[in-house]
């Protein structure tokens, strides 16, 4: 058995390292339109061999696709046109949008909808590595509308890649990482910007720059090629934890401005909760 | 030599576990005012005795003071007016108001005002470390207006912290900060009192948060104790950054709002430039 990873960058390529690691396949195939990515990936070995995107569906028992969710949006339902007994998996952010396309394909229960919650601030095929999964959360949605064996299928790999899983309806899902995974981008996004700004006329600013700042503000490394389509797609959960995250600020600002340390106090320690969460 | 700590928490602990690993001077004095510190510290190791502040004013040669800034601001003028040739350090995070209040002060020469740009989100005399200031920045704040000898002591502890060194006027530093330390901890506190808002109505939200939501959060569990005072002290400086953030995400939201793609893809890759800060 072959299987195909479309889109050699961070999520696909540690993919393909692990699969080879766990020899789970006779053959990781990648597909990249992005020359440097495919040499790059045979170089670092996170894939045996690169394919066009019409030869895997010939060749491999299953494709993922790990490019850009607009990417995913564009060229799914063409390669569903194709498929017969293989299995199609898509590793996008955000699912509402790509279900509600292909919802009466009728090569529907090829399709298994997974997004594993990992990642990093860096991206291509050079920020691949073995262990990105491990342990962390991979999300079916709409798993029962995948064929049994087809869901199967993504399962195994999903053990593979030593995931732990959870099930979900697409709106849950699309608003659920709006709240955990989105919105901690665009808030990095806009400090970077901040603080970027300030710099232009105050130098030396991050002279004083810690472990904190860091912190907060490292997934302001994130690609933009990436995370422009899933804030597209998945617009309006943005736009709606977006506006609360500014309320919040704005909370913060106007205790502040009213010299109203009592409340101040409060709010501190009420977001001190999330420690119950976050270890 | 005897050197006090007062506040024996993440700082002033992590301070005295590193001045008796290095031997540096015969003893180091703990002051706390909290009992349960007081036998922690003693238990850890972490200090080898416990005195009153008027105790160690007589039987050290340095005390640093690690305290929340508001209480910095309480006692400094009356350790000054007791000292003689000691010297005193405070460690606070913000320094305009502190030095104006004891600018005129006859022992304003044996005052040191420092600031270590470390820490951890994590409080009290169990989070201190050894190696918590080793290759952070120890930044100096009107260090002209020392003594020479009190500011060589102070400079010395730096060293045995293994700290590099930067020298700032008060109006820099505070306004710095708040733009590297201030404001990350107050989109953390926010960040976390939106999801855990939501969290009421939907449950289940945390079953997806990954690495990159952990580290724009972990912040939030910073102590309100520590952090109020910060914010009262520097208040004029967190207002405006604070501001500066709102409305970078506020013009993130409208750019999404107005299904810009463009615009939002050219600030997310200008938000990028943080590559060339942080590694």
């Amino acid at each position: 058995m072959n299987i195909a990873i479309v889109g050699i960058g961070l999520i696909g390529g540690s993919i393909g390292i692990r699969l080879k690691e766990t020899k789970f396949c006779d053959k990781v195939i990648g597909v990249d339109k992005n020359e440097n990515h495919q040499k790059k990936a045979l170089q670092l070995g996170l894939v045996d061999e690169i394919q066009t995107l019409d030869e895997v569906i010939q060749n491999a028992k299953a494709i993922i696709l790990t490019v850009p969710v607009d990417a995913i949006t564009k060229m799914l339902p063409s390669i569903l046109d194709k498929v017969t007994d293989q299995v199609v998996i898509d590793m996008g952010s955000t699912k509402t949008n790509i279900l509600q396309q292909i919802a009466e394909h009728p090569n529907r229960g090829r399709y298994v909808a997974a997004h594993p919650m990992a990642g990093t601030e860096y991206s291509g095929p050079e920020a691949a590595v073995a262990d990105l999964f491990k342990g962390k959360m991979m999300v079916y949605v709409e798993a029962f509308k995948s064929d049994e064996d087809a869901f199967e299928l993504a399962d195994a790999i999903t053990e593979q890649l030593e995931m732990k899983t959870s099930f979900m309806n697409a709106d849950e899902h699309d608003m659920h990482t709006a709240y955990v995974s989105h919105i901690s981008h665009l808030t990095s996004f806009a400090l970077a910007l901040t603080v970027l700004e300030k710099e232009k006329s105050q130098g030396r600013i991050f002279e004083l720059a810690g472990s904190g700042f860091e912190s907060t503000v490292r997934l302001a490394k994130s690609s933009p090629d990436m995370w422009t389509p899933i804030f597209k797609q998945n617009r309006s959960n943005v736009l709606e934890v977006l506006e609360e995250h500014i309320k919040q600020l704005q909370n913060l600002y106007d205790k502040l401005d009213q010299e109203d340390y009592d409340a101040l106090h409060k709010l501190i320690k009420k977001s001190n909760k999330i420690k119950r969460i976050i270890k």
